[in-house]
């Protein structure tokens, strides 16, 4: 609880009105796209970066726990409030303040939403690859905040690789900008791409710069029936192997399949064992030649049938299917757990394999989906969370699917980050040494540790 | 001066052949491609990470300054053991340990050379883009360390841009592993972008995974001559604009085209103001449509003559003059002073003008070339640092050249980083309270500050 005085502070920053303290308000911002959730003290909508520098200054001398939210679309706790303290709501900074079309960058401001972004640069001719699946309710700022990914990485990369400039405001109130407009920068320590991806527990992201890029002349999609799982994923692999870079490359399971239909025909074969989705981007010609190349490998690979799309209607009804599958998974069980538990792309079939092991020893319903084209796996565990017994053997599954993709040389995460959700896993990737490393930076960064504390690594380890 | 128990343990730890304390041997470590130099009081050439682990808690247990060292090539004294100790030279690590060709990675130790991994790469129809004009002495070590640029940045970006994976030795000794053969990685900090380009200050890279790209099927390069410098600047500008992407984008003025012709005549146009030369790549018909656009873009510009290379000889002869444009130089002066004041693109031609205008009012020789695509522009300072009363006016010209790119929104530093010839300028740039938060960080990672002490940030500031 934040005594009177302190509320009264954060009035005075901010406006009376911006500032949230009844229940009803508060259990808006106390959750994610987890299971977790916790209840804040209070939540602020400050207007600019001067006015969130006046709160982590305040926050920083009270010891307050300060966690900055955006769409709140989190799948690691991220975005959870779990030690209470201050919320700070970032919807009111959601400005586009520029499109440079000489520079090719954006600068916006935190708040903005991912897809108001693409829809705003692509008018100009421009493109911003990277395309959470969250999109249209996620922020850049929250996106940056936890280096999000999406099915375009494969080609494109992720949100790291679009950011150019950031004014941030620091743990004790400071305002730092790095970056910029300009392309290469290698002056002092990359503290840019430190805070991208720190999940919020370095600095706040009051401004961002991202990079982009023209709009690709043209982009072809098809979709490749498998009667095995197993030819499916060496499919994704070969079609890399085979020097073509798609712009997405999603592999979606019979059982994920079966939900989509369930719920959301589309036309998915119901007894076909697995389907690879891939989209390949470019020059005109260059893609018609690189979708054909791919259709090719995928019939090398065993594909039974392949469906390439003639027009942008058939390619957005090839994709429906696989972008309503969060919906359909939501719909479908009452806790819904994505893991991203990422291999390098030629373990993809090695992966694909363990899961499903896994998920007949202990007994769960795993449907498999994922950006396979970068070993990104999103096995998604339809469960309870009330059903203790099963929440149980979930949770031994999730480690055994975590030193999995471990021992093949995988991360703990491809796009979704640490949060709370895979805390107790870090030591398994990075050691003690790694650890203490990160958890040096954090003390000397945030030495009240005020910034989303209790987030990435376990308290007190 | 390191006692005799000292260099008795470096000799345990590497071999008694691969410690050197004689003066002769030290000469060889105490210098770099800047003017400035100091001598190690020993250099050792350890074998493997364990070794250097050892070497490193030692110095740590008796604060001993390390400074690792590649190829010796760095632009801003990087490499200069400026505090003495021990320099740990790197080049019995340089071997290639695996390329992936299924997940296009490649491993390698350190002291590898730049162009050895291109060369080994390309063989088998994959591509590592960064190639730093020192690619035949400079070490993938020390690349990574300075996060090194090059002509392809423009397209491709630079060394950061394809680290995929970093073992590290820490201050401390330990040996940390960051990153690895996943294209996604976002757990926890990002220290693998940190040691980036920490310029040795962070940890001694001991091992590299890099990501690699098919080889782009074909090339097509251009020079454009025009008869105002201000026109050429511009048509850089517009290229882009136009929504072109070259490989590279380099610019070169009169002053630098004289030289060049003075001492490897390639038939620039020695009346002409300034050439631009522009190389594509991509697929075969893409990069046909993309070189005739760009022709189309430079004569809309003013350009008054375009030579396009009709194949690979006669492309390797329009890049012959700007290839050998540094060695040129080196033989024209006695100390030759290469910027990298970086600017937003569109600003090309106001920082052009900017340096015109300061070698005037300073009475000074500055050829202007660069990766102007990029704006990352390459003034060249021709001087005589024994004459005092004109390195004055270096001094006070560069001063304005900072200056000027700072106030176009642009960096310090493009591609050849801080090191000491910096230092003065980084406050500029990042504020006191950007400095602070480095500084926080490079002291909770080296307590002890034995890593390559003295770079990046002045002493006591």
């Amino acid at each position: 609880m934040l005594n009177e005085q302190i509320i009264k502070k954060l009035r005075s920053i901010v406006g009376k009105d911006e500032v949230f303290t009844s229940k009803e308000d508060l259990i808006c911002y106390s959750y994610d796209s987890t299971w977790i959730s916790h209840l804040p003290d209070a939540v602020v909508a400050p207007a600019n970066t001067k006015e969130i520098a006046l709160i982590v200054k305040l926050a920083n001398e009270e010891k307050i726990p300060i966690v900055p939210r955006g769409g709140g679309t989190n799948l690691s706790a991220g975005s959870v409030p779990v030690e209470g303290g201050i919320v700070i709501a970032l919807h009111r900074m959601n400005k586009i303040l520029e499109i440079d079309t000489d520079n090719l960058t954006a600068t916006v401001e935190p708040g903005l939403i991912t897809a108001a972004l693409h829809k705003a640069v692509e008018k100009v001719g421009l493109f911003y690859p990277p395309d959470p699946s969250s999109m249209f309710m996620s922020t850049l700022g929250g996106n940056v905040a936890e280096n999000a990914g999406g099915p375009r990485g494969v080609k494109y990369g992720i949100t790291r690789d679009y950011v150019q400039g950031l004014e941030v405001v620091t743990p004790t109130g400071s305002i730092v900008r790095c970056g910029g407009k300009t392309i290469k920068n290698v002056s002092g320590y990359d503290l840019m791409r430190l805070f991208t991806g720190s999940e919020g527990t370095l600095g706040i992201i009051t401004e961002i710069t991202v990079r982009l890029l023209p709009l690709p002349e043209a982009k072809r999609t098809l979709l490749a029936v498998f009667d095995s799982l197993d030819d499916a994923a060496k499919a994704v692999s070969d079609v890399i192997k085979n020097r073509i870079i798609p712009t997405s490359l999603e592999l979606m399971d019979n059982n994920a399949m079966k939900l989509i239909e369930a719920f959301k025909p589309v036309g998915l074969p119901l007894d076909a064992d697995g389907v690879v989705l891939i989209e390949v981007d470019g020059g005109a010609d260059e893609v018609g030649r690189q979708i054909q190349k791919v259709e090719e490998t995928c019939k090398t690979c065993g594909a039974r049938e392949v469906r390439v799309a003639q027009d942008a209607d058939q390619a957005a009804k090839l994709w429906e299917g696989r972008r309503s599958a969060f919906g359909v998974m939501a719909k479908s069980a009452p806790t819904v757990i994505t893991e991203d538990a990422t291999v390098p792309r030629s373990k993809v079939p090695d992966i694909v394999r363990a899961i499903q092991q896994i998920a007949a020893k202990y007994q769960l319903n795993i449907p498999i989906l994922g950006h396979t084209g970068d070993g990104n796996m999103h096995p998604i565990i339809l469960t309870d969370e009330r059903n203790v017994e099963e929440m149980k053997r979930v949770e031994l599954a999730i480690d055994e699917m975590f030193r999995a993709a471990l021992d093949m040389g995988g991360t703990l995460s491809g796009e979704h980050g640490i949060g709370i959700v895979k805390q107790k896993y870090m030591q398994w990737e990075f050691g003690d040494d790694g650890i203490a490393l990160m958890r040096a930076i954090k003390k000397a960064v945030d030495p009240n540790n005020i910034l989303n504390p209790g987030k990435m690594f376990i308290r007190g380890e």
